[in-house]
């Protein structure tokens, strides 16, 4: 789905195969745990894949791409358009932390504050694609984002095999989508979020995408008010599951992958753990679970 | 070198294999980067290796273990002392942070604190081990630790085949005998050390092994007064390179593994990559360098 070009701008993350015991959990005879190590990815996250995919899949003009989002995705696209050597322009809100814009403006990107709230940025970001013809990239719903991140589908199985099961963390459904396009019924894939983010879950009990209200401690990244058109699509046929998971269950396993496991990840990447943790997901005995450790823009101190 | 019920114990860590390019490096035509992430082995860092296989060498006492360490040693003392269900009495000086001793407990271990300085608890660590013959882990200069630190090479070798170069950072030189010993001189390994904590550097200079002075932004993990003498005769016969590198630098490293890759170390890991970055150590071209990222045993507010 990658090209060469892609693959020399990513990298190839590990694949951590462990034994259920080294986790303490309980309920996990003979579980082998297969860790994806995406956090370590180019950006921080899995969303390199995504925006560098859609990058390459276009003739980018002159005014370079846009997005909307002080985020991972806004970060993984600046730091493809860096590596193509495009122009990059970030929209973003009055209320984005001055961290957060440092950071892309290191990646080379122009940062635009606008208005207070995310939709007067995402306005503003799609006058400016109107106006100057950039190509736009959207966190989530697009076919080259989420074939990209059907990348890392294709990564665990060429490191490992098949997986029993792929547990993994939804916001706006892009990595979803693209694991479940690549996996198929060929292994069980899982999708979880928080309780207070459940796009997913809503628009399974409405039987279409609903708006949802979001927050809590992994809105930063899994904060999408509705799940994505193609992520929709797909799930509908290849998952079976959409599990829900407390605030207090994501934190509590973000937190224990740093003292136990030494993984400092945000808390949209500990939900995987956190669903074998409170036994929201309970695995069969010998059964292969593959947890996709999603990102890490997090700020070490909150691990402390 | 460990039997199974180390293999059960411990971690295989992920051996990450990365093109230079994306480590930002300059002088890196076509090199290839090994990354062995032991920061991730039990304990947070490469000591439960050493410490696992004296334990498992030794019919234990009822009286069980017995070390003078807050650090690494000593938390990896007693993460194996826990794992075989033996006791462990861990003697810390009054300057200890409270920190670490909670951190001892947590791992089951009976903490002992005595007199100022760690001349004082290893004084009176020794005294209880020959008063209730506990046996004694030293924190690298036994040959089991040299040893047990010695399976982190056969591991790298089993995992991505030989290196030309090995890069590991030297306190009381534990993980460089082990590492020495198993490559011998089928691949190059490289001492490093920080300029305010020179045990092996001094030592070659002097012919012998010296007291030094140590001090800097690794000194919890290597400030070692003196390299043992282990790993005294073992790099006299198979390292060449002795290479010391500043404070400043390790922290760049340091803060750039964080910054970067998302890989959160203490400053002792970081030097492998100091050497890189700085040039004190220049691969030739197509060279596949592996940098052993030892220990993850750090304040992560201390990388924000």
């Amino acid at each position: 789905m990658c090209d060469d070009r892609a693959a020399r701008f990513l990298r190839e993350t590990p694949l951590w195969k462990l034994q259920a015991p080294t986790l303490g959990l309980k309920a996990a005879e003979g579980i082998e745990l297969w860790l994806k190590l995406e956090h370590l990815q180019v950006s921080g996250s899995f969303k390199a894949r995504g925006m560098m995919n859609r990058l390459l899949a276009h003739d980018i003009p002159a005014s370079g791409v846009v997005v909307a989002s002080g985020g991972n995705a806004g970060i993984a696209t600046a730091a493809a358009a860096r590596a193509l050597g495009v122009r990059c322009e970030v929209f973003l809100p009055g209320v984005s932390p001055e961290a957060k814009r440092a950071r892309l403006r290191a990646l080379g990107a122009e940062v635009v504050v606008v208005g207070e709230q995310y939709a007067d940025a995402l306005a503003a970001c799609l006058a400016r694609q109107r106006e100057t013809g950039a190509l736009l990239t959207h966190a989530y719903d697009q076919s080259e984002v989420v074939a990209g991140a059907g990348t890392l589908g294709r990564e665990i199985e060429q490191q490992g095999g098949l997986p029993d099961s792929v547990l993994v963390s939804v916001g706006g459904g892009g990595l979803i989508g693209g694991l479940a396009a690549w996996f198929e019924q060929r292994s069980r894939v899982v999708a979880l979020e928080p309780e207070r983010a459940p796009t997913l879950f809503r628009a399974r009990q409405a039987g279409e995408p609903v708006d949802v209200e979001v927050g809590g401690v992994a809105a930063d990244s899994l904060g999408a008010r509705r799940i994505g058109a193609i992520a929709w699509e797909i799930t509908q046929r290849q998952v079976r599951d959409a599990l829900l998971l407390s605030d207090e269950a994501i934190r509590a396993a973000q937190l224990w992958l740093w003292k136990e496991l030494k993984l400092a990840v945000e808390p949209a990447a500990a939900l995987p753990l956190a669903a074998l943790q409170t036994g929201a997901y309970v695995p069969r005995a010998g059964e292969k679970v593959c947890l996709v450790i999603c990102g890490a823009n997090v700020d070490p101190a909150s691990l402390a």
